[in-house]
């Protein structure tokens, strides 16, 4: 079964908002199986509008359009798509009442004329009670084909789309669809399909698309199949041998664990405390883990010292490191982990040192980071030249810093 | 003119992450003067890729295509642009120099050989040098259309359209377009909409277009006209009266400068050095401090205090304080605020607690929070109750927290 998205707004076009409402859509189609192939984003114009309803239709089995149900003269969709499709506009006395309702509750109880405009719907299509606002969502059905009208507002569709259209769009798909996601760090995108490009090339069902993010790389594998059961038994072996590949360069196999939510789990597991001492990442490090909820059991205080005379007074980097070494070295970066953990309780700290840019500092290049991991009485540091402008290297050095730390605790405290 | 957006990726169709290259794309094409009627998503697959950009060739006079241009098998992008446009595939000796010293310095050295691929380009393009990454992005140009493609990641994204596309845009375009940014801080986007009602009513040339963002709202003004003089004599009068209208409010009418700018520049306008005491922003505030080039100047040191220990320990907030009132409390956050201006030299300490949720304190609710600053002996607290999941919380912490340091400075040293 394939579906298509029409986002219809002239404020998506002159880019006033994110098409956040596209994503949830697209991922809850995913879910269910349906397959989407195109996404069209189109402004209040009749013309536009009814081309591509009549391509949408041509191409897809269902298509779910959002947008354009509002009571003043730009909404346009629900009128459209009936004269598209060839359905009579009728008044719904139904949705009426309950459009009175709503503005008898409401802190702006009078009803202007065009608020009636959102009772009137194509003839015997199904309609979807809003409860949050004055239109209801729509299903127009014709020639095997089907139409979904949604109001724009993201409170507005949610609830209209798990409630009534989620259930409906699982009654006429046969397949199940199931994924795995697998989470690396510590490879780039290409280093990574190179890695399993015989997995790529033999790919059918189930399928594996890579995903680039700043230091990572996400893996998804997905299957179709008749029933849960064999989609798992699908994807099972696909997933054992990226594992064995990639060994502990792997953080998470769970879809919504980040890279932060692990390095909490496992100082949780071994029931360590962790403490920061920030350079050029100034706080970032640390706004990743308290992003945790639940992070004061492992995180209690870190340190952003920016400054040579912070990392002296805070962290007891000595004076001699700093004039011979250099704020950006590897010497500093050890003290710095090392006074962090003296300055407080913590078992383990992460610091880091380096050039963001835009300008460099001596002889020493942008993107020059020092980032080392104080545990167990022994510190370890890494040397990295990022590359890109000052957003950029800083990500970077926030991503490797976290892996740094998860790393470490593996190497210190599995069995 | 007219331009049409094709974003490719299947991760878009799979709702794994936003479009929000969509967004940047139409806004600044809208401020280019461009207009656009349809933005496209499609998958990798070179038939519907190859059906897009047909249609789209016909309907507009510049299509902007972004992602697909990677090392990897399904990057396809510029091989079916090429195709469906009639170009060969060449080697450019200059991106593929570009890409070996990309990765001599790189923390992946090793080039394999599908990263040779991102070396080849349609015969006779343009080439736009990517700074961020081995992509480049390409303009290739026949029978009066042109084809822009840019890489995916944001961060190559942006700067390459900034550095090179808007220039090739505004060459095209016969008539002058300028438009003024108006940052404002401190009102929702309905209030801000509802203050200037009258002028949004009245605008033809120059417009008014509203951007939400978090906790913030920024007004673009943009003027046509044959000249840029006439164009910046349009938009005058309205950027005076919305000055008027939204005085303090507004922090910057800089298109680049973002909140923590304009904050550091009045910060060493005053010649004062500031430093941060957070609980729930856990270092997001220093982090965006420290995001700005020559944050040294003004910031040295920064804490993170999430545990009670931690705010007793470094910021000397009172056992009692804590006991009486809890740590997020406007109590909390005023010792906080006093005590990080005595454990550090700084004038001034932005201090933040609250509860960024899921789960609340005690009484008090998911979404309270206090932000103190201390500056010239005195602390001024603030509180609000935002709305929203942990992260959306913390955001808008984070930028309630930059604009009272802001409104600080101005109320105690603008003359």
């Amino acid at each position: 079964m394939v579906v298509e998205l029409i986002s219809v707004g002239t404020e998506l076009l002159l880019g006033n908002i994110v098409n956040t409402n596209a994503q949830f859509l697209a991922e809850k189609c995913a879910s269910l199986g349906l397959s989407m192939y195109h996404q069209v984003t189109v402004g209040d114009n009749r013309e536009r509008l009814a081309e591509d309803i009549n391509t949408a239709l041509q191409r897809a089995d269902i298509i779910i359009l959002t947008g354009g149900l509002g009571p003043t003269e730009d909404d346009i969709t629900k009128e459209v798509c009936a004269e598209v499709m060839g359905f009579k506009l009728v008044e719904d006395p139904h949705t009426r009442e309950r459009i009175e309702t709503y503005f008898k509750n409401s802190i702006y109880p009078v009803i202007t004329e065009n608020n009636w405009k959102q009772a009137l719907i194509p003839e015997g299509c199904k309609v979807l009670d809003n409860h949050n606002g004055t239109a209801p969502g729509l299903i127009l059905e014709k020639a095997g084909k089907a139409a979904i009208l949604l109001p724009g507002p993201f409170n507005e569709l949610k609830p209209l789309f798990l409630d009534a259209v989620s259930p409906y769009l699982q009654e006429l798909q046969p397949e199940v669809i199931r994924s795995q996601m697998i989470k690396i760090c510590g490879h780039g995108e290409s280093q990574v399909a190179d890695q399993i490009k015989d997995l790529i090339a033999a790919q059918t069902n189930p399928t594996i698309a890579p995903y680039a993010k700043t230091a990572e790389v996400h893996l998804r594998v997905t299957a179709r199949a008749a029933d849960d059961e064999t989609a798992k038994s699908l994807i099972k072996p696909v997933v054992k041998e990226i594992k064995n590949r990639f060994g502990d360069d792997i953080y998470t196999t769970k879809e919504e664990e980040t890279l932060e939510m692990a390095v909490v789990r496992l100082l949780k597991k071994y029931e360590l405390t962790v403490t920061t001492a920030e350079s050029c990442t100034g706080g970032l490090i640390a706004g990743r883990l308290v992003n945790v909820s639940g992070a004061s059991e492992v995180f209690r205080e870190g340190f952003v010292t920016y400054s040579n005379k912070a990392k002296r007074k805070i962290l007891d980097v000595s004076k001699g490191t700093l004039k011979k070494y250099g704020a950006v070295s590897e010497q500093t970066a050890k003290e710095m982990a090392t006074g962090g953990v003296f300055a407080t309780d913590a078992d383990v700290c992460i610091a880091v040192t380096g050039i963001a840019g835009p300008s460099t500092e001596g002889d020493k290049p942008v993107g020059l980071v020092y980032i080392a991991c104080y545990m167990k009485d022994k510190v370890k540091v890494e040397e990295y030249h990022f590359k890109g402008n000052r957003d950029k290297i800083r990500e970077q050095a926030v991503v490797k810093s976290l892996d740094l730390l998860r790393r470490s605790i593996l190497a210190n405290y599995r069995g």
